[in-house]
């Protein structure tokens, strides 16, 4: 398995416009069939010192493998968001794992 | 749902064992029925300025909700889990997202 986990950190968190264009912009791309399973999600109220909850919002998509992972980063879908997101957000942290 | 994020750097990244050991008590985790899916996983060889790739293990727990996260985090294998092992890692971090 491959797991791609992105975190989103707003440029604007107080526009709820904003946080409904990424929140649809991330929705679409549960269409493209490269990923398995895909989870949207916003910071749980867990309040720990080893919790980042600092974020907007998180997708965690999970892929059968890299190479399932390295189609999804090229198909149309995931470059649409990108291209009509990106300004959205000043900050994305990515995590990558194989297992 | 609720998506249960943690990365783990290794104090002894060098040690085999120590891998193994951790390796070997995230693999235990995976008896707690509370979790509806775990993802234990290690860097993949993705190279880009915003991918993390410094930790040594991951894993992703899915719970249906809150609640069972809860349940998760004072269960006895979970106890034991951080008991066994808390002392090979010197940084853990975690995100929680909910859907």
């Amino acid at each position: 398995m491959f797991v791609h986990t992105v975190f989103f950190w707003l440029a604007h968190p107080e526009s709820q416009s904003d946080r409904d264009a990424l929140k649809a912009g991330l929705e679409s791309l549960k269409s493209v069939k490269d990923i398995s399973v895909a989870y949207i999600g916003k910071p749980a109220d867990t309040r720990r010192p080893v919790v980042d909850h600092t974020y907007d919002f998180s997708i965690t998509l999970v892929f059968a493998d890299r190479a399932a992972h390295d189609a999804y980063q090229v198909h149309p879908v995931h470059l649409e968001f990108v291209a009509e997101c990106a300004h959205l957000w000043n900050r994305v942290q990515i995590y990558d794992a194989v297992s």
